[in-house]
């Protein structure tokens, strides 16, 4: 057992992005126990809730509640999705480590999704970004650009368009800047591409590759933006996140696969796998009868397989 | 529509290896069925059969019947596996395109799946490789390294064995060698350090990435093997060959999600989606109650894809 830095970090977004696709509300209890056991496999970043009115996603009403708690854990990044000020302000009141916002490059979706236009969006990170100097200023600011790599209302996003926002999120004052793969679209390729392009433009601005596993391309997205740089990947625990209207798509990259994979390169995670797969339990007592997703945990772990951790 | 030469070949092993591992028996006009479904997506080359005795496979018992049945094909490369050389004959005589041996790398496993050491196999090659010349001088033959990246039974597997049989096998006169991830232990890096060496080691010879899904990991060996420059890989249309003894692992790489992946990547494999995806139909009909895995049929196309070929 060594105590270095893990070669990648891991983000869990599975208490946010994983709660919001699904229609039962977990309760507040069965989410603290949930990120305990995500602490205890060794996870040190937890997008834990999304600031939004609660008539919207009633998932979040106990946004607060749930970040007072990750902020038990010594050590753990504490993160929220904030779509704007008001939301910022709450979450910034409540505590957290770091702030996400999504910023899409499809002007389909982020009308849909946050009633702003991509440019509007940019103006919302440069005043969350001034707010967070007043309220907290250790504070991480992040903007996520979502449909990086396609849209459902729009089709195709044109990339010269995604590394312009992302770079104009940057200006505007966030600390870092992903790409989101919101609906499942991206291949390898075109993850490649996007990454080295976003790189070139923001340097060690660039931040997370955010894939979702809706075409079974999860974790070759991840593997090709491993190859250009990236060392942040979110994922969910038991891929949560299914899309109600995919049947059978599963929804974010599988926390469990993922580290399964990169341990197996011998890429140190940080996250102990056995401990990884137990914190399915307190997931699935919290939302009885949500199926689950990933393949590791069926399968085992291979003969002889030993962590480098 | 354009009929340049596609840039990869995926060969469908699914009528073989796929049925292996599952309990019913397909009736043969069920699989022929199947075939021409694969035919008409465009495949153009299928592991139509395994010559094994029918007491030990009866699911193969009308091995001869179903390469009759796809020598109809044109164009089609009509493959089959033989474990020895009393298979290959019945296979040659039958008139396939292309014989496949398997010679496992893992002492355990060989002794397990064909009662010989890896060497007394590199000898089988080179009696069947003779064999081939006297009946059937135009036919290809390859060896697939079986547990070249682990194995169930003896956990791992030196690396440089599996390269230096692979190299014994082509001095016996085989025509490729490919490497197979039998049991679904193998991980990107590893891929590409084995293919890398492969390639060293044998050059045009080096054969098919013939990846399993069980821990999820399929198309990101597959994209590895890519990389690596590997031109031919092996998968089953709805990832058929779960294995009974790891519950919810599937078996091979879906192909459904193979091909979705290499065409949103730009690499054409002259498959057309919408039919591959349509050929799921008669192979559900020919094994009722078998549960098919690949998320791209689920899912659908990305709004807006346009495929190359």
């Amino acid at each position: 057992m060594t105590h270095d830095t893990p070669d990648v970090l891991i983000s869990e977004v599975g208490p946010r992005d994983g709660l919001q696709s699904v229609g039962a509300t977990m309760p507040t209890e069965a989410k603290g126990r949930w990120i305990d056991a995500l602490v205890a496999a060794g996870v040190r970043e937890i997008e834990v809730a999304s600031f939004v009115p609660p008539r919207l996603l009633p998932q979040m009403a106990d946004a607060a509640e749930v970040v007072r708690h990750a902020l038990r854990h010594p050590g753990l990044t504490v993160m929220a999705l904030v779509p704007n000020r008001r939301g910022a302000e709450n979450a910034l009141r409540a505590g957290v480590h770091k702030l996400t916002m999504p910023v899409s490059a499809s002007h389909a979706h982020s009308l849909a999704n946050v009633r702003k236009t991509p440019m509007e969006m940019v103006d919302e990170v440069r005043a969350i970004a001034r707010l967070r100097d007043e309220i907290a200023p250790g504070v991480k600011l992040e903007a996520g650009i979502s449909t990086a790599f396609g849209c459902t209302l729009q089709g195709e996003v044109d990339e010269d368009e995604v590394i312009r926002l992302a770079a104009a999120c940057i200006a505007a004052g966030a600390d870092e800047s992903g790409l989101s793969d919101t609906v499942g679209y991206a291949n390898p390729a075109q993850v490649r591409r996007l990454f080295r392009r976003l790189r070139q433009e923001i340097g060690a601005h660039a931040g997370a590759a955010h894939m979702h596993n809706t075409r079974g391309l999860g974790l070759a997205n991840c593997l090709a933006a491993w190859d250009e740089g990236v060392r942040t990947f979110d994922s969910s625990l038991g891929g949560l996140g299914g899309c109600p209207y995919a049947p059978g798509a599963s929804g974010n990259v599988v926390t469990e696969d993922l580290v399964f994979m990169f341990e197996a390169m011998g890429v140190r995670t940080g996250i102990d796998l056995d401990r990884i797969v137990a914190a399915r339990v307190p997931l699935a007592a919290g939302l009885p009868g949500e199926p689950l997703y990933g393949m590791t945990p069926d399968a085992g772990l291979p003969k002889g397989f030993a962590q480098l951790v």
